[in-house]
């Protein structure tokens, strides 16, 4: 079957999701879970073969060690993932709720129910652990969707992906075609050529992926290209505060997207505060780059070259700034939209950081490293937005439905509301439901 | 001054725009629409400048009437626009409500802000009426704009952005540069290119243009490409009703989106009606197009060639279908997915109907047309949307927002909350306000 023929059966299948009752919707979650626990042993033998050639991959060092970690799927990760599937069902249905209610005259009722999207792309790289979470999500939002694994995972991801395929067709009244996987780079080509059966594309991994997606197709993409997070120790910021919330974003996970990579110091913050919150990220193994005057403070690796950075380790530019308005404008300049914090006393000043920061997420007195669809109780996300339609920061699953208008009359027609003898709309908020 | 140059003071506005109190805004269009007024002598003078120019090439066959129509500015038409302008001072700042707010756990709370887009590239045609309708919505939603209009109005669109430009540098704190104006394809062109400023276009005008943007630039776009609307004549349809919407839909406004341009007819329909329905659009001078079964009831035109045809006159395709599914399927497949309407006395049958049919507007018993910003209540619309992310339907003030998290901490940090002794989230809702 062809890309094509595969995105055209998923497309077909999306109408029918569309209006799925939401029990069906959680049958299928339930039968997703039930058959991962049962197919674990093949799941985990076709990982090891996956990983088997990755090993190789790496000794001849054309893949990294870390990607070999990523693609390692365990017992464990697997039955955390089956949690995650499970934890989905107890969520209310993201589709069919009124988020808005107007009449327009006696008779003519207006409502904003929202709906899935329809059909989604999703591009990822190494780890396997996403086709049961993205499938998932994409079941209960009642989306339809197409994945695209690394080819590192092919085997992993082809046993989860039957396996999950086995479950859906188990359920009377859901369309299984709704999930579809393609693996080589040619057949991701074709889909983001596909606009007319696409409704969005989530692609899920670094820079080079987001960009050669965005360069590639018409169709909607959804994503973050970068994480670069600041944090800005105000003059008022608390030293132990800071020591702390720093350390966390830094080195609590240091590849993650919101982690930090840029401190600004507020000149007026005391010369021992600054050196002694330097020397506690020294001493947690984070290298510090920065110019002369942060030399004088504690031991620097180098300067910076590119405000821009993200380094995805334990590495941390350093800048000194005169005020909160510097900051705002370095932030606003070099960063990525992601997640920027302020450390400060004072209310007031947070506030116009939260309000002039142009950031997805834009935090007071707390890590960066909170920016994740889980901790902010979406239950689960699809990814993190730092576009600024659509959705941002974590999308969960309100980021997979859009809205429908349901018009419903009794034969009205425009006419009578135009022209001279024009009959007044009410447009009155309506409180009861559908 | 460059194009990028333009964007970057506009983006530069924007992050000002963003931090704005709702007086700021409201003075900023209670002053528009004053200097639209003093000024309207001039702008109407430069008008007639560009219809000079439009006569001679209508003459020369350069340019369709319709086009010169649409040109045209009259004392009237100017008043409706600052009307229009000065109603948006008494609608609610659709920035910084509150959409969401959850205490992730005791002192950590969670707020979900409404906050506009950033910097919007709005193409427009010919109506210059646009550029006062589109700059006041922008100042509403505390947007940056920037306006591309057709070369045809250069001067009536010099005026009114240069009496906009005055009006809002008189208003303490607002940043006059957030409006720009460009003119030739050439700019265009540049602007499309510009992704690091520009988070949203908006292309108003016909198939072309928008089939242009959509291949020419990475940044999210947002409009609709075709209005081919539908309407299923169930079967318990009453006669009357039927007659009233269709030949409303059809001739009302013929060449508006929300036109409908496909007749559904279901065959259980008895004949009498079918034939009464076809002579009552034939009277109101509306040409059919169908199959050899249409002409045995109706006089028809032709044959229908393309079943995805948006005519824009009084034309009409005309098909029978054997049920709801196969009218439900015929939608979806050749649609546009913009406005379908139902005419049916059966509710269980409209809401299978409004809930297959993947459309942005569905409709039970009433009037394509009533598809419009104004007539669903939200003051004035920026276009219509056939996409199914971001905004969908028409779109107003809300869908000129996006929002930002802010989290309020007291120095907590992702270490304490995962591993072994993990704290738990709260994951409450928040009651009150920020």
């Amino acid at each position: 079957m062809t890309v094509a023929q595969q995105a055209a059966r998923a497309k077909e299948a999306s109408y029918v999701l569309a209006a799925l009752p939401p029990e069906t919707k959680d049958r299928a979650l339930n039968a997703m879970a039930c058959a991962l626990r049962v197919h674990a042993d093949e799941i985990l033998a076709a990982n090891r073969l996956d990983l088997q050639q990755a090993r190789l991959a790496v000794e001849a060092g054309h893949m990294k060690p870390a990607l070999y970690e990523r693609l390692k799927l365990t017992r464990e990760k697997l039955e955390t993932v089956i949690k995650g599937v499970e934890e989905l069902v107890e969520l209310p249905d993201p589709v069919g709720r009124v988020l808005a209610a107007t009449e327009l005259d006696e008779g003519l009722s207006l409502y904003k129910i929202s709906c899935p999207i329809g059909l989604i792309g999703v591009i990822f790289e190494a780890r396997p652990d996403v086709v049961p979470q993205i499938a998932a999500l994409a079941v209960k939002s009642g989306n339809a969707v197409m994945l695209k694994g690394g080819s590192e995972a092919a085997h992993t991801n082809d046993a989860l992906a039957s396996t999950l395929q086995t479950a859906l067709a188990s359920v009377p009244g859901y369309p299984a075609q709704a999930l579809q996987l393609i693996h080589t780079r040619e057949e991701s080509a074709e889909m983001l050529a596909l606009d007319q059966y696409f409704d969005l594309i989530i692609p899920r991994g670094g820079n080079g992926l987001i960009a050669y997606v965005k360069a590639n197709t018409k169709i909607p993409v959804l994503g973050h290209a970068d994480g670069v997070c600041h944090i800005y120790v105000a003059a008022s910021a608390d030293l132990e505060m800071a020591c702390r919330i720093c350390v966390d974003a830094k080195t609590q996970y240091p590849s993650a997207c919101n982690a930090v990579e840029t401190l600004l110091l507020d000149e007026r913050w005391p010369e021992k505060n600054k050196k002694a919150l330097l020397e506690t990220l020294l001493k947690n193994g984070v290298s510090l780059f920065g110019g002369a005057d942060i030399a004088a403070l504690a031991r620097v690796s180098g300067p910076v070259t590119d405000w821009h950075t993200e380094y995805g380790e334990k590495k941390l530019s350093v800048k000194q700034v005169k005020n909160l308005l510097e900051a705002i404008s370095h932030i606003n300049r070099f960063g990525s939209h992601h997640t920027d914090c302020i450390l400060t006393a004072e209310h007031e000043e947070a506030q116009i950081f939260m309000d002039l920061v142009d950031s997805a997420g834009v935090y007071h007195n707390a890590s960066t490293r909170f920016a994740d669809g889980y901790r902010y109780g979406f239950g689960a996300e699809v990814g993190i937005s730092t576009g600024k339609t659509h959705a941002r920061g974590p999308v969960g699953l309100e980021g997979l439905t859009i809205y429908k208008y349901k018009l419903y009359g009794n034969g009205q027609v425009v006419a009578d509301y135009v022209g001279a003898n024009a009959k007044p709309f009410t447009h009155k908020k309506i409180g009861s439901k559908q």
